[in-house]
């Protein structure tokens, strides 16, 4: 099947420079002693999930306990759910996940560690803590050392150590630097803390994709569970943690409308993209790459609003354009199904199996 | 089953609310002598689309071929397909609805037009024309009169009239009353342009929400194509087109965390809400119906970051809450199934059949 066959609108993967991009973080990661635990939020897809297992990651991350029943079938070592998991009937769910491999839930409340002890079932624990997000997590001092003390004491949690989201720092350049320097400095605060309370954190993990190759310099750290990076996004090019040529997902859209003056309409608005923002100057919904000048202004659902004034160039109706997401998380979470390809040949079609597993 | 049984997050629809907002407007229509071709893109289930037909709609609206194949469910009298309908395989399909049903589509180009045409196939078609909201649409005057002299010439296409978008007009207030006196004198002088071509317009199809009660205003309009009305949501409060009590739809939420200082984290993000903004001030994400002082600021992916401050209460991990969202429609597109309830009774859950049919 030929590229130009795909129905538009449509997720396309580039599977050279996706298979790039894990071998890179896989080749970091092992270069520095990190554990890699992966997001599997990103691509939602369990024959990805095995590669990743395969270059080396320790185990797999999802944020939704239905994710992780999906990804049992890419046979992970252990999973990690890194999301308060609150509820009888998802806390019986992945009591069923945890008859088929090791599970591990990140908890910030002594609720939420209770119902899991009470399962019967043996979890793996991690605190979590925030480290700035604002999230989730307890403050460091004494509101993380009161909920050592109290889930440690409960049957049947396994502590393993820490857990933590450095969303909040979105820059690899100087800046990101800097706040990576006192996320350091707050970690090992953290550590005492632990120590504290005659505790060991086997794990500390973090994540986030913008600042994963600048992990070795966060003191403590020894897991990321970064997810992005398998396809990489528009705000990923603009955080500084890659360029252009990494980003392995885009939009193949077609052009609809010329009917506006300066202006062309793409098949594909809020119900293909998201509505996610762009973090840096100018807003915006995405990056055309045949027209970079073109400026992706506005979207309604089934709507894509391009500015193609400062491109130089006309677009016919029927034209077929690729568009990288601010976010490819959310975006691939609204299709059914994934393209993968070599130069102009479809390769496979993947069913986004964890799409949707909101429960 | 109770509601309480319900895993969140999830959307819950109250029926008695709904048909209450089906009927007002089946009545409103009616009174004013209009057609109602409600928009499916909002509820996505032919069950509901069978129940608009039951109350006089006089046909279906769709924006693409898939949503136009699941909804021959509802056994519709017509479909609209109100979006340009490009690429061989889509009219391919296209043509095949159109053995079950009538189809119309809006076309705004001679290539759309050109392309139909040659699927062999009859198609009613409307002319696209923009009123304001510079999406798709040619110009009124000339470049309409081009439009309808080139594509009523083509075989296989049968005329029915015009179509257009006022989704520039978002308020039901003074100012809308105003912008819709404009777009009155502007119909009439397109209506003008078709007269000047010796064609008749049977169909003058707008389609909009907010304005939706005060269509009767619009001289020359004689059909709707408003879409939300079934649920509505935080938008259509804000533009005065119902009340909170005319919501019929809500995402049922659990609070997971509360670990930040006038902070609850709802276990609904951008994945559960989708991220589309609001129009009115002050931002946001959603009316939490328990604390309406609680202001949604932000969103993640899976997270919802819920500020308590103001609301004088706190929420214990657990605790469920009911939130409108700012833009139903891409709410609904996300998720697998819908849970219908009478007070705290669930009475169905439907499957949101046409979800992901951007195809």
């Amino acid at each position: 099947m030929h590229i130009s066959e795909i129905e538009t609108p449509a997720v396309v993967v580039d599977l050279d420079v996706m298979e790039r991009n894990l071998c890179r973080l896989a080749d970091y990661t092992r270069r520095h002693n990190l554990r890699l635990r992966p997001h599997t939020k990103t691509h939602k897809i369990p024959a990805l999930a095995e590669r990743q297992l395969e270059l080396g990651a320790a185990g797999l991350t999802v944020a939704k306990v239905g994710e992780a029943e999906v990804m049992l079938k890419a046979r992970p070592p252990g999973i990690l759910v890194e999301y308060p998991v609150i509820g009888r009937e998802k806390i019986e769910r992945l009591a069923e996940v945890a008859r088929h491999t090791r599970v591990t839930v990140a908890v910030d409340s002594v609720e939420a560690a209770e119902a899991l002890s009470a399962a019967g079932t043996e979890f793996g624990i991690l605190a979590e803590v925030d480290v700035g997000a604002a999230r989730v997590g307890v403050q460091p001092g004494a509101p993380l050392r009161d909920l050592l003390r109290r889930i440690t004491r409960l049957p049947n949690l396994y502590f393993e150590g820490l857990s933590f989201f450095q969303g909040h720092i979105l820059s690899a350049q100087a800046d990101g630097v800097l706040a990576l320097e006192r996320l350091s400095v707050l970690i090992e605060q953290i550590l005492a803390d632990i120590k504290q309370e005659g505790l060991q954190a086997q794990v500390v993990s973090g994540g986030n994709t913008p600042t994963a190759f600048l992990s070795h310099q966060i003191r403590g750290l020894n897991e990321i569970r970064s997810g992005t990076y398998i396809f990489n996004d528009r705000n990923t090019v603009f955080s500084g943690g890659c360029a252009w040529e990494d980003c392995a997902a885009s939009l193949l859209v077609t052009v609809v409308s010329r009917a506006v003056n300066g202006q062309v309409i793409i098949d594909g608005g809020s119900k293909a993209f998201s509505s996610d923002a762009y973090w840096g100057p100018g807003g915006g919904f995405g990056h055309l790459l045949e027209a970079p000048q073109a400026v992706f202004r506005k979207m309604n659902e089934e709507h894509g609003f391009v500015d193609i004034r400062e491109t130089g160039r006309s677009f016919p109706v029927g034209a077929r354009l690729r568009v990288i997401p601010n976010h490819i998380c959310p975006a691939v979470n609204l299709h059914d199904r994934v393209y993968t390809v070599r130069q102009d040949q479809v390769e496979q079609v993947w069913e986004v199996a964890a799409r949707g597993k909101l429960q």
